[in-house]
């Protein structure tokens, strides 16, 4: 379970610090080189506490009613990876050295990142260091690097200088709307204090005024000598002492972060946690990081035989997950995890949609944090709808950290109305999952009633049905349109949803704190049975909106190479204007509503909208392998789930430097769940309906449902459903019951 | 012919800046209190000359491919019309003094304006201050502010300090998107030189670089004595002396401005001026003023007989049209004229679609210089097809003043490609207007040609004909629509006049520069005759755009009044997905289109949008009351004029105070002349279908055709049609063709 780069390529350099980042979604630090002075190389040094923003002014040269006048943004935290060294006063660093051998490890199993590199400077001195940098899973406000030096040919003075830096900046592109538009030094106030045991450091958010703390404390070899120092920002140690050849001088940096979004008294936790740490050693926190990444292996991991770079990448993938997710309902997961700055470390749609199924499969606890986020930020969400002009309901902000909507560009924003469809789908399909009445009853009941209420004030009944119009669905290349079909699939299952979930709450004497009345009810009913879901007679597919088939089609095949992604290159009014999509829109509908069309509508509109998909969006791929797997086109299904399990891996986006793109990896588990394995969840509970599969020749996993452990495997030839924990279950295969027990496995060929 | 204002009222004063300020079409000055220590207390203390601009970079939150990176605004210039009174050394004025007395009044004969007031001093002095300013038509650099104070009760030391002040700012409003939304301080390496009998200062636009002049020279009372001083930002002269009581003293300030945007050399030609102006003194150019009038208004005024509030609306309005109209091609006119900062003074399709044709009317040389400022932008026209994705032809910039897109906001921006719809348009019924084969051919064609061109790639052929998409119409209320019927009709007569204009250039051998080959006419033509138009067969209404009538209706009954213009108190998804208009659309479409729709559907699509429609943009009205003429509706026809015609006098809008309203006054002329007077210029020459009137008894006006002078006369009974000037004439009345004669009138009664 390693990831593996083994040649030092300066061009990858900016993608290395993503895909070795350490974090544990709590924190999170880039992979950058440690040497303090070669820091102008980082692409980004970046230091993140998930949902840690700093707020700032939107400029806008023509405001509207109702747009944001401030927005969050994801900060970058004083700088705790720095370690520079000085041998016999030289400062000596990967860029003013030559390297001379290079590997760069993820350790998947054991949870932490070992760089190891031998360098020959100036004056001939050859020498290995060897860095072991971990987020600790067990003790979140932990990161630690360990930094060993080793002579190959040479004794002298050794100097290391350990630092922890608060005068950073935050990243940013002028001209790429992924990535935030205006540099900004986001920390004041900042008091650094640097003893030879501890250094520690304490700062600002300029406009949000949250705090961060910083404690340090260090491990080394037995005979250094050490000065503590601070200066107006920096906080350092310096370690001095001899080396001698082929004897390896080690410093262990442990990395205390707190902060005050996330901790009433930040300050006070930093001094406790230091004490722990002194007590418990470095050594203590490497072992049960393994520990606890056993646990998680053995309830998550998808076993692939036969295929080791599709097994090394989904590995990957799950770990960058595990390693994204908030801990507590302050926050939930970023677009990029606490891997980098792209989209501003905002939450979106993908937590739910692509994100949190993963964790209702493996670890329902996490997936229940996560929607605990959605219904602490309901009053913003209430908020944002009477800004958009509602008279009741909640709408979930586009894109956020602590609530209020910080989208700057409303057309592929905050029209995205289908965010709140995706909220309420994700409440629902985890209490089928878990059937956790409380947790429905506290918060997912309310979520559900009040994004219901605000397709009911949004919508109105036409000729055609229940209709709405004037949003954005997930085709951002597609905008503001009306009825576009996984909106209007999403709020006809919302709205059956909360009728569905009020019937069994109001059975079991529950859930008359929400103030809805049956004749409430009865109007969500009627407008989900109305629910217009656009279809075209001529072509026998679904439409992606009411007018997107009349458009003109996009020759994707006449568009040079270099002009992808498209919005890059081209201006919105062309993107929306033609037949060209940016992801899975319709067939993204497919997938999360197994039922809504026929087999026939689904094969052709798949081809269809194939035809003039670019991918841009990286929430795409998986969505097509999942619906080519359902639709038996195994060749197609395997191609797209390549594509989607090594996206960051090969870098296929380009952009991976910005950050890793945690829902396509939440994408390629579900393709093996929900595309091979057949996996769905329906209104009565759980049915699977394996697809075949062909290069991919063998893979197992266990999921979660009602308490129990299931284990799947699927192979060529069938597959077999087996119960490894829990009472015997009733479960639905290809739509019929069958029932699980300990003792035997359920085996069967597909249909 | 006067508009008046006798109250003094602080609360009007920004209206009053706005209503009174003097401009010939090159500069225009605020009518605000000449005292510079009130300064304070003017709402907008402007000088401008038109398409004086500076360059700003654009903010976005996101960027997205093909945004502006920069606009230009108009900028204020250096404050000349600053004059301040000490008596015995007391600063007294407005605010500080008791008023006894207020007139304002503007001479719409003469060509000035004079306020006349008189205050009492904390010390009980009372004394009379009359200004008379004017901005001479026939010396457009220059501006005269004449200032006479008169002692009542006193005899005392005077001191008059007549200044010109380098150090301004722009006007701007954060929350609205009709202003610009950040303050500037636009001019830089200001040299002030003041002496006795010349202030001299300079400057230049930070970023445009562009170079203002003003020379300063003075008339006055014998007996004065002078002290003349500069600062760093200003010049000023002081006039010393004594006064008695009932002995008035007089400074006219003879304010001479030019710049580097329209002259080569406006150092030189300042100079030049400063000698023209002394020789000629302050007398010369009144009279002159006058003289001018007098041409104008023989050729441009209507008479209405009986109402003289309309009389007076309507001589302001089209003497305020001669003012906001620049002389050169390098800017037509700008949404406020020079009477505010407003839009920033851009230019619009307001200019062609309702100013110009008041021009074509009367002075059609004024019109053609209008319409070459579209021609010398072409380039820019053309580079703005190409950021939005086309790959040939033009598109007209939404708003701008060199000819760069200036839109930050392009779903009510650069999408409301009806623009290139509108300048053809203009082109063209200035052509059949004047048969100005020669403009048509060094100009007009190219135009024509290059927005037929743009409809070409950006429109394509579906089984409902040929179609356009994701633009945004007149309506502003409704963005990013497919097959707008404003837009597709404009596009449709571009694509016929293109075909047209070639076929008469052939003929008589011109043309040949243009590269277009019959195959291509073929295809223009062949998309205008299978041009989408939406009709609505179950409401026989003409449809705003595919989707319109789907949308849900907003019952503005309902809103409260405070809520209007809708657009400063709802989010545009909220107004996007309602059907409820800025404006008109459909109706306007009746307008430009004549023949389009039926009489039977244009009544019903009138009533069924009228029902709709909150007006709240200015270009609206006046469509409304063109097409209830046009349908025989006398009673809501005059109640739409009165109401086009007193907008800025009786600020209906609410924002007079950030400039006039140039469109809605175009439309005041253009509701007598096409709405009552029924003309329109048709591919065939002009046809005249006058419409019954009844609250408006009688209105005669004289109009330009073919060269010749033509009368117009309608009453209550009927109308009559006279030749003033030129040879006889063919012409159609109702569709049928008659002959006018010097010496014989044409006369009937309503069809």
């Amino acid at each position: 379970m390693y990831i593996n780069i083994d040649k030092f390529d300066i061009s990858n350099l900016a993608n290395e610090e993503t895909l070795f980042h350490v974090a544990n979604g709590y924190l999170g630090v880039r992979a950058c080189f440690e040497d303090e002075l070669s820091k102008d190389r980082s692409y980004s040094r970046g230091c993140y506490i998930n949902g840690f923003y700093d707020e700032s002014p939107i400029s806008y040269g023509e405001k509207f009613h109702g747009y944001p006048d401030t927005k969050q943004s994801l900060i970058n935290l004083p700088d705790v990876q720095s370690i520079s060294l000085y041998i016999d006063g030289d400062n000596v660093n990967p860029f003013n050295c030559e390297m001379l051998a290079y590997s760069h490890q993820f350790n998947l199993e054991q949870g932490f990142v070992r760089r190891k590199y031998t360098l020959k400077d100036a004056k001939g001195r050859e020498f290995t260091i060897n860095t072991k940098r971990m987020a600790s899973f067990v003790e979140k406000h932990l990161f630690i690097l360990e930094y060993t030096v080793e002579s190959h040919n040479f004794n002298g003075n050794i100097e290391i200088v350990s630092t922890v830096n608060g005068d950073v900046s935050n990243f940013f592109a002028k001209d790429d709307p992924r990535l935030a538009s205006v540099a900004e030094k986001p920390l004041i106030e900042i008091d650094a204090y640097g003893a030879i045991d501890l250094l520690k450091l304490n700062a600002k958010a300029k406009n949000s005024q949250l705090k961060v703390y910083v404690g340090i404390v260090h491990e080394f070899t037995q005979g250094l000598e050490r000065e503590g120092y601070s200066t107006a920002t920096n906080a350092l140690v310096k370690f001095k002492g001899s080396i001698e050849q082929n004897n390896p001088i080690t410093i262990t940096k442990l990395v205390l972060l707190a902060d005050s979004y996330h901790n009433q008294n930040p300050a006070d936790l930093i001094d406790e946690k230091i004490k722990e740490v002194r007590a418990n050693g470095a050594a203590y926190y490497f072992y049960a990081q393994e520990e606890y990444l056993n646990q998680f292996w053995n309830v998550s991991r998808v076993i692939i035989k036969g295929d080791e770079n599709v097994q090394n990448a989904l590995d990957y993938n799950l770990y960058s997950l595990l390693a994204s997710v908030g801990r507590d309902s302050k926050f939930s997961v970023s677009a990029k995890g606490l891997s980098g700055e792209g989209y501003e470390g905002h939450v979106f749609w993908d937590s739910e949609t692509y994100v949190a199924p993963f964790f209702q499969f493996t670890q329902p606890q996490m997936a229940k944090t996560m929607l605990s986020y959605r219904y602490n930020i309901l009053s913003y969400a209430k908020e944002q709808a009477k800004l958009l002009g509602h008279s009741k309901g909640a709408l979930f902000p586009w894109r956020s950290i602590e609530g209020g909507e910080c989208s700057t560009y409303y057309p592929a924003g905050s029209a995205q109305y289908h965010i709140n469809g995706d909220v309420a789908y994700s409440f629902m399909q985890y209490f089928i999952a878990t059937k956790d009445i409380n947790f429905m009853n506290d918060m997912g009941a309310e979520v559900l009633l009040e994004t219901a209420r605000l397709w009911m004030d949004m919508g109105h009944y036409t000729d055609k049905g229940f209709c709405l119009d004037m949003v954005t669905g997930p085709d951002e290349y597609t905008c503001l349109v009306n009825n576009n079909f996984y909106t209007n699939a999403g709020a006809q299952y919302n709205l059956y949803a909360i009728c569905h979930v009020m019937e069994i709450l109001w059975n079991k004497g529950l859930g008359d704190h929400l103030k809805v009345s049956t004749a409430e009810l009865d109007e969500f009913k009627k407008a989900a049975d109305a629910m217009y879901l656009p279809y075209d007679d001529a072509l026998g597919i679904t439409c992606q909106d009411d007018s997107f088939l009349q458009k003109k089609k996009l020759d994707l095949n006449a568009i040079p190479k270099d002009k992808f992604p498209l919005l890059l290159h081209y201006h919105p009014l062309f993107l929306y204007r033609h037949q060209v999509c940016k992801q899975a829109d319709v067939v993204l509908t497919y997938v999360m509503h197994k039922g809504i069309a026929d087999e026939d509508v689904k094969a052709k509109s798949f081809k269809y909208y194939e035809d003039i998909t670019t991918h841009d969006s990286s929430l795409s791929l998986c969505a097509y392998a999942i619906i080519a797997a359902q639709l038996g086109d195994t060749e197609k299904a395997e191609r797209y789930f390549k594509e989607t399990v090594d996206l960051d891996l090969n870098n296929t986006h380009k952009n991976t430097k910005d950050g890793i793109h945690t829902a396509n990896m939440g994408g390629s588990y579900l393709t093996i769940a929900k595309g091979f394995a057949g996996i769905s969840f329906e209104m009565d509970g759980i049915n699977i309906a394996p697809n075949p599969i062909q290069a991919i020749k063998d893979y197992s996993f266990n999921f979660a449902y009602l308490g129990r452990t299931i284990k799947f495997n699927g192979t060529i030839e069938g597959f077999s459903i087996e119960l490894i924990d829990g009472e015997d279950l009733s479960i639905n295969v290809y739509g019929e019951s069958i029932t699980l027990s300990k003792d035997s496995i359920w085996e069967d060929t597909y249909k």
